[in-house]
């Protein structure tokens, strides 16, 4: 090989002619300048495999740079292995042909993806598009939008100065690793509020700090199944468990959900057992639909009885607004078979991106391993922040204030749609949360319906998203009052009524 | 069954004189106490299904309370379907029998995960298992320890400022959930960043903000493979990604590593092909050997040719200290086969979890509908923060007094090995990163050093625990120099070789 190379002095206009070293203020520094032309034209093959470069002292000659520069570029190259030093000076090293591997990759996306070259792995993609689309998008500043709380009402110059003050007293100690289950404060502080506000019994080792519920779903689906296993969801049902439970390839199994909840019968049990169930007792999702206690007590009782476990997803529980509060179903017995999930989604902000699970404590002992090596610890800062948010009360009055502000949004949007919702419907939910959920016959198709509404600046959701799959019962819209204010819902009503008698 | 109750008369006493009410400022609402003793007394089964409740007058005066408490208890229970309310008054539904589930569960953690009990999901917990130990442990704060940064040397107040700047300038639109892929402001600078930076091919769309670099390793692992597909490894190599591809369900397929980084033969293509390959190209983890030009390209030349993705981790590359900064294989040919993986745990600081993700151009169509149903968006305001630390300078500014601290903290080190420590040993790595690898003959067995050397307060880590399975050659220390100050290594170092000769 270096015997058919042409020489040096051939080579190196070639190379370094198409281009000549740009210089001034704004330049790249010449070194660098210098050792991306050759690599290019080693790589283009222009500088082929064994030739030889000029000495450092020609070639600085040659190009007006100092010789130091030559020097410093081709011992970088050397040390990346694009040249090798040899008694007689340097060469061009022997490397893979990219050329062929170039061109290949330049005909385009489809080609990069045909067979033989790498793909997608087809199966999460797949398992993923078998969930339905609500058709809401994801703007989720426009009104009607569920699951959005009243982000203009919360607390900003409280939470920043807490943010503040955590960042300050925490010191550079807080911005190593910390904790893979979470900041031991904020776990303290979470147990508190759960046994406090929710019945739930759990010591702060059973709390672990999550990147939001998501994070919390899909940990315990990956913990407590294995693929293929079966999970038991709710129909309709929330689809971010889907989706958790999908990507861990556990396969569906829909149940109907009515006034009571949650609907298993022992057939259920003996012809599709469960290794998961994901179920949501205090307010349904999308239906809001409380789980009975005779139900609840029954699901332990079988979940017990066929070793499989309970996921409790507590979304929105914090908003009654009828009666008190509906206990969590972790409570009503000791060591239920229940997982207990929540979020601060609703009670804070969204994209706070914390949320948390409560561990079954036999579970404790056998899950630290995993879940050391699988979690990271969470952003410290905005941990230490919020439990001394939940320490010093801010958080309970924060609740109560938009428990209020919920219960007026909600008997506002009730009354937009006695008045103005002009087909016939029926609505479901509202005992908490920040959602109602409305039934109207299949003339009106709610994809289409909610597709409309999107463009015309609302985005709630159709509910035979939320169905797996959709029947003719499931259709209707799902409608967030948490973030849109009272004066609006009269026209936004208004306006859905008269797309639905576009329709 | 109501026939056999008992009356209201004899049942409350029993019921309620067991804890009377408690009265006080500090008391929880006797509504609430109410409900609660009912509740309990209907799961214990001291309230039998059927039995008649007295009425809420009788009830109201016997205890001393309004009988709008009592009446509003009694609602409460009816809703949650504790209780039925039929024309004689109210009665105790039929609940499923908690009692015998209670006493089950009361027979300790052992026997609730025993056969017929819930229990684990023994996959995941085995495969992360085969993951070896390193010594180590949590406590980040420790010398020696690898991958920590100089913590005190960060920017606080700046950092501080900028997420309180991000924070009231975002207003509550960016309390809402973000785009899942990442603040659109964060993935335009670290585009910038790593294409000036790290040669790195990319537009903004391609990035992906992650919750470190073991989200963004996760991500890969389940969307470019499928359960038991065959990954390979560096050998030695980081744990977090074996742990991320074996939670994965991948086979691990170890290769070994020499000074030019990963050697994969053609045998190896042949009767192991992977469908992943985890490599860190820059500076091998724990070795620290650079890739060779030739192997790039032929490891991204094979890859195409069997279908297989090169997942490159970046995690520390920017703090070069020899010569000019390698650049990342992914931007050597246009269209790589290469995820690029990166993080800020090493460039700003680990509690931070913000990590990135480059896809291949041509992947983008087919991930965002899955990306779009696995992420939430990220912590908004840190993203903010961050864009604006990068595009102000401060981290280009922070990134080069860091680089001229870990310059000068590695030759310490390296003084300090030279002269304290007594047994023979190779050092190896350094070319850029926060640590060293030591090797040293079997005679020290490397993970009872690492213990005792966590008890005398250092945390060093075992370089056997980075090997699958650990090779007599394995036996060494990775030394951390990130967050050590320079004057600490040579009595650091002289208690290690003292903690050596004593083995």
């Amino acid at each position: 090989m270096p015997s058919s190379s042409p020489s040096p002095a051939l080579l190196m206009p070639q190379v370094l002619l198409e281009a000549t070293l740009q210089r001034g203020a704004d330049a790249e520094p010449l070194q660098r300048q210098l050792h991306r032309r050759l690599q290019e034209a080693i790589l283009a093959g222009r500088l082929a495999p064994g030739s030889r470069l000029p000495g450092s002292r020609a070639l600085a000659e040659g190009l007006g740079v100092s010789r130091n520069t030559v020097i410093a570029a081709y011992e970088q190259l050397s040390a990346e292995g694009y040249l090798r030093p040899d008694r007689q000076g340097t060469r061009v090293a022997a490397l893979a042909r990219p050329a062929a591997a170039t061109a290949r990759a330049r005909t385009g996306d489809e080609e990069a993806l045909s067979p033989g070259q790498p793909a997608l792995a087809q199966g999460l993609a797949q398992r993923l598009a078998q969930i339905q689309p609500t058709g809401a998008g994801t703007r989720f500043g426009l009104p009607l939008r569920p699951g959005v709380p009243a982000l203009s009402h919360f607390p900003l110059a409280a939470w920043r100065r807490a943010l503040d003050r955590a960042i300050t007293e925490a010191g550079p100690g807080a911005l190593a690793y910390g904790e893979p289950l979470g900041e031991p404060a904020l776990r303290a502080a979470v147990a508190r509020h759960l046994s406090v506000a929710r019945g739930v019994r759990c010591s702060p080792e059973q709390v672990v700090i999550t990147e939001g519920a998501q994070e919390a779903l899909s940990l315990c689906a990956r913990l407590l199944s294995n693929p293929g296993d079966r999970a038991w969801v709710e129909n309709p049902g929330y689809r971010g468990a889907k989706a958790a439970l999908r990507a861990a390839d556990l396969t569906l199994h829909p149940l109907p959900v009515d006034r009571e909840g949650l609907c298993a019968t022992a057939q259920d049990w003996a012809l599709h057992p469960p290794r998961l169930v994901y179920v949501t007792p205090s307010h349904q999702y999308p239906t809001g639909a409380v789980l009975s206690a005779s139900r609840r007590l029954q699901l332990m009782e079988d979940a017990r009885r066929h070793g499989c476990w309970l996921i409790e997803d507590d979304y929105d529980s914090e908003f009654r607004h009828t009666g008190e509060s509906i206990g969590a179903m972790q409570g009503l017995l000791p060591q239920a078979p229940v997982l207990y999930v929540g979020t601060f989604s609703k009670t804070l902000f969204p994209s706070l991106r914390l949320g948390f699970l409560v561990l079954p404590e036999a579970l404790l002992p056998r899950l630290q391993g995993p879940l050391g090596e699988l979690l990271r610890g969470g952003q410290r800062h905005s941990q230490l922040a919020l439990a001394q948010f939940m320490e010093n009360g801010e958080f309970a009055r924060h609740l109560g204030r938009m428990r209020r502000l919920y219960r007026s949004r909600q008997s506002a949007l009730r009354q937009a749609l006695q008045q103005h919702l002009a087909v016939p419907h029926q609505i479901e939910g509202g005992q908490c949360g920040l959602h109602l959920c409305v039934r109207f016959g299949s003339a009106w198709p709610d994809q289409a319906l909610a597709e409309q509404a999107h463009r015309h600046g609302m985005a709630p959701s159709a509910l035979s998203g939320f169905a797996l799959p959709p029947g003719p019962a499931d259709n209707g819209l799902v409608l967030g009052y948490g973030n849109t204010p009272s004066e609006l819902f009269a026209p936004l009503v208004q306006r859905l009524s008269g797309l639905m008698q576009a329709l």
